[in-house]
């Protein structure tokens, strides 16, 4: 089968690689369409490698077709999304079950393979870290970006006030529209300010930077702080006699590296939480382009630039 | 009734105040003994007053005999003890029964004192909090302190190693006896070698500083790190990627700020898993002087100085 490989010049190139070994307990997915991640660009420039067990190549999150099956979860033919800890930039994956949800009905595989990791990554954080609820007020750092798109109609679809920030003027509508409160751009706009009048409950972070600790004391009492990237930069300042007085918390998160047994047990409960919402519509992926896999390049000089939601490529 | 008031100068009178006036669902003790409580001394220096409802005279814990009751829950005559948001240095308090506990079977007075507060204080952040588990590692700051040598006997019961730190090397052998696995005294070893040689799960920090940034970083994968005071500074730089990598969770926690429901639940909740331990005297507050209320600045100065364990004042 082919791949997308890493030339060491950081140019991608589809190539043969062996075909997938089936394990017990494991599916054989003929990959449709893997949705791009920045943990992938990461990945690309040497900075986040794939587990040990793990294909080599990049891709988090695949929708596809069961071709062969070692597990009694899903027969051949099944439409399915995965969860990958690596692998999906190919024509096909070998993965545990467990890993594997059926698509959602009515959904597209262009749309399902954004739902794995990144939906995931939202649901894991939000809920099962956060204990979110009707009424709380969310800060979602970054909301044009594939998570960000995903976090506002997770936090919308659990009742709460959304908060976001973006980079440019032209995101703030789109972003309105998916149910976002209030949209702050954040190189023209005052954030904390929005904060102080605004205190949030729950922040969902993929900045960070020198300015979290002031922020974080702007929460709730009883805020939660969850770091998911620092794109804006790794260290702050932070003042601990305002983290206990206000009984904060600050909580590192990646879905990455936790062990396979807990991604099972978050799949199943965003499955339970989240699958209606999908087949009646209240929650869609927002995908802003499709690209054929050979253009994987492309598809990420896109993620550096002007989108809003996911680039998906076609295999 | 007599209470110790705070005179303008700090300085500390036993004078008359106006009895307690009981509610619905509150009992009326008559003081025993109060534990003294590092918040007394910033309570009596003006930085931490009794929340709104509670006397306005010091004291989180007492231990004495029910004197007239509002609540079905304790009848008059009962030896109780009790964790209260202020005014234990008295020789009355009402308080409602949810803040009251049976005194362990053998148990004194004094004894009993030291429990509601010191003892909740280490069970709700070690437990509910930090979820401990056996063989987890703890690191327990100032481990000769009254709450350190509750929160050195909590953790041990539940199976997990111990290290703690101490000011002074005559500290080392009773901590050792109470059950530390290791003592590092904080003016001439390393902590930072002995936690990267014994990456600790759990550390419950009442000094923070400045180097609360490079010792968090050193936590196993999942560690959490509660703040409950800030003896040795308030601020310190954080590295968020490294806290992002580790899923390391940072939680500032004060028990005296919580709702009252929430402050029952953890009263009832230590008392089925710990009165056990009392009662079979696997665990014991470690009481270091019991002086008369008379004495309390005394019991102050003690507590600034060279001590291990509680410091109880008799009404």
């Amino acid at each position: 089968m082919k791949a997308m490989l890493v030339c060491p010049d950081q140019s991608l190139e589809w190539r043969e690689v062996g075909e997938p070994v089936l394990h017990d307990g494991e599916v054989l997915i003929d990959i449709k369409c893997a949705a791009c991640n920045r943990a992938d660009i990461l990945q690309r420039a040497g900075k986040y490698p794939s587990p040990v067990g793990c294909p080599e190549w990049m891709g988090l999150e695949v929708a596809g077709v069961v071709a062969e099956t070692r597990s009694e979860k899903y027969k051949v033919g099944d439409r399915v999304c995965a969860l990958l800890g690596g692998g999906g930039y190919a024509e096909r994956v070998a993965v545990n079950a467990g890993m594997a949800l059926p698509i959602p009905a009515g959904l597209s595989f262009e749309a399902a393979a954004a739902i794995p990791e990144t939906f995931a990554t939202a649901y894991l954080n939000l809920v099962s870290e956060a204990k979110i609820k009707a009424g709380d007020t969310v800060l979602i750092m970054a909301g044009a970006s594939g998570l960000g798109t995903a976090a506002i109609q997770v936090a919308k679809h659990f009742g709460a006030r959304v908060i976001t920030t973006v980079g440019s003027d032209d995101k703030i509508e789109p972003l309105k529209k998916l149910g976002a409160d209030i949209v702050v751009n954040r190189k023209t706009g005052d954030l904390g300010a929005i904060m102080d009048a605004n205190p949030v409950d729950i922040a969902l972070d993929c900045a960070a930077g020198s300015s979290f600790g002031e922020n974080f004391l702007r929460m709730n009492h009883g805020g939660r702080w969850i770091i998911i990237s620092t794109l804006a930069g790794e260290v702050s300042e932070i003042n601990l006699r305002g983290v206990m007085k206000k009984g904060l918390r600050l909580i590192g998160s990646t879905l990455r590296s936790r062990e396979p047994e807990e991604k099972y047990c978050i799949l199943d409960s965003m499955r339970e939480s989240l699958w209606g919402g999908f087949e009646s519509g209240e929650l869609a992926p927002v995908i802003y382009k499709v690209l054929p896999i050979c253009e994987a390049e492309r598809a990420h000089d896109i993620m550096n630039g002007d989108h809003v939601g996911k680039v998906v490529l076609m295999v």
